[in-house]
């Protein structure tokens, strides 16, 4: 079964997105034409992924230059549409950089098509230099959240690692943290390895650290939806506690990081602003209710994993390891991470 | 709703067990009457939490006395029920001390029925002693899993610190990890608290350590299944996971042991042995499927939480500290934790 997470059908000036939401059990996909119904595609998470909303949002732009909504306007709404993901005000400056100038359906599209195919690029560049730190022969991995092709354009970050391991031949086993609440590893990770025929198995977000201890583990890898210029990285919740049992139990933490979720505008993670979303994604599956009438969830769908728990973040345009102040300082002067 | 997690019918005798099971949302009973049926309810979960499942397997042991059953043979079938837990087979060896030289009914009820009444007895000396680590004011509390009265008799371990915490007039909040996969976090302490009127709020197993980061907790209390002579504690999957997330965080970290969950016979946690449960408990909620078909899981139902991450254990006679293994002997030999 193969599947398109975004895709673009311009003749009817339609975004067609995979409902996320809706996986495994069914492939269904939603036509948008709209700005407000791509911000609400965002917010509702039928989209999801920071790599993946960041396109998302510039078509949104696309969309509103072809019905001739107010940009601005536009832009607003779909920078509103979830709060954490760095990638969604990027590509949302990426597309205001084109129509402050040229506000014509035209050139909004031609951006927005640079930038989906700018995003398989990295995805590529990031595998391909991951490839030093995973182990030849056999490699077993650990892995939270959902971080393939759908949370991007294609291939994904820290999944496409795994699955670019696997690819190349090696023996390739990933744990698959499930990801509670919304259990992005368990139907979303797990559907693609799946597809692509790589060994895994789930396991409770607690699990993590036994398994460490009792089981060998080469590596943990993990996206992320905004690195602070401190090497702090906000991730799904749950991010922070992997790595600290990473850490506990001697095995690299690797964060796999498009430059585009890298924000030296932010300084620490104390900085970050992190959702706080549905209690009922925590107390309800569907519309069965997992906690007894009357009981409270905090549901924060997002942490911060201190940048002493990161091995090393795994960029497009190379591997950096700390100091990271200075070493991301260094990337973003265009200057790679080996370079004097 | 008031509840009663075991209870014995002489009359009858019959064995009388909230199916944990149903809750929260059935308030449903089953009457056991031979020791096959008992071990089976361990087995599957009826009731747990290892105190529970010591004093259920002693009435185990009472029905087979009553029925004619042959009592090494009846041992044997509930010793067998679950591995971790030791106060199973602690349980058991105190009652296979009374059958070994008196067989009868009477002779076994009258043991069980001790038992009973000492869970209740312990479980408030716990609640006592740990009042000294528990702030006076206000007090916020982070939980795993079920520790409470359906995990005991009566008032239960950690859950029944927190449970002391509030009626002495504390300002009490305790965040409740939800404890995949059985989620009995979120549906069987929540249920408890509720009934008591505690504030809490449910949280996925993944946001500890991101909650301890930013919000204020006092301390950390766990149950456990067995603890080793070094100090390392089985747990409930997850605790490991929650121990790291304090010390990282400079949050105490309790474990609340009756000495018969204290296996002075297993010298460290690498000794334990960690039930392994159907990967159906983490890839299906009842016959909801959680992952997609083919997908498998690894589900180890409970961790080891290292002696060096524990801050204390709390026992019925009083607090015992680093370094485990000589204050753990000393604590057997009868010398409180103070005493020289």
């Amino acid at each position: 079964m193969a599947f398109r997470t975004i895709e673009w059908i311009d003749n009817t000036g339609v975004l067609r997105l995979l409902d996320q939401r809706r996986l495994p059990g069914q492939l269904v996909y939603l036509d948008l034409s709209t700005p407000d119904a791509v911000a609400e595609a965002i917010t509702n998470m039928t989209v999801r992924g920071a790599p993946a909303i960041g396109v998302t949002a510039a078509y949104g732009m696309v969309t509103a230059a072809r019905r001739g909504v107010d940009l601005r306007a536009a832009d607003a709404v779909l920078r509103a549409a979830r709060p954490t993901a760095v990638n969604l005000a990027w590509a949302l400056d990426q597309m205001r950089g084109i129509w402050t100038h040229d506000p014509s359906a035209l050139a909004l599209t031609a951006k927005a098509r640079a930038m989906e195919a700018e995003d398989i690029a990295v995805n590529r560049a990031i595998s391909a230099h991951a490839m030093a730190v995973v182990p030849q022969g056999s490699a077993t991995f650990f892995h939270h959240c959902n971080t393939g092709s759908l949370a991007t354009v294609d291939l994904g970050t820290a999944l496409g690692i795994i699955r670019t391991a696997h690819e190349s031949g090696r023996k390739v086993l990933a744990y698959l943290d499930e990801t509670r609440p919304r259990l992005q590893g368990a139907k979303l990770s797990a559907f693609e390895l799946l597809q692509y025929g790589v060994p895994h198995a789930v396991v409770v977000d607690g699990a993590s650290a036994h398994i460490m201890r009792t089981r060998h583990v080469d590596l943990c890898v993990v996206g992320c939806d905004r690195v602070a210029a401190n090497g702090d990285t906000a991730n799904k919740i749950g991010t922070y506690n992997l790595a600290l049992a990473a850490a506990d139990n001697g095995v690299p933490f690797y964060v796999a990081a498009p430059m585009s979720t890298i924000d030296r505008a932010t300084l620490t993670g104390a900085d970050i602003d992190i959702e706080e979303r549905d209690p009922d994604e925590v107390l309800m599956l569907d519309s069965t209710p997992l906690a007894p009438a009357g009981t409270t969830a905090l549901n924060l769908a997002f942490d911060v994993t201190p940048a002493r728990l990161i091995t090393g973040i795994i960029t497009e345009r190379g591997i950096i390891r700390a100091p990271y102040v200075e070493n991301l300082a260094r990337l973003f002067a265009g200057k790679g991470p080996g370079s004097p």
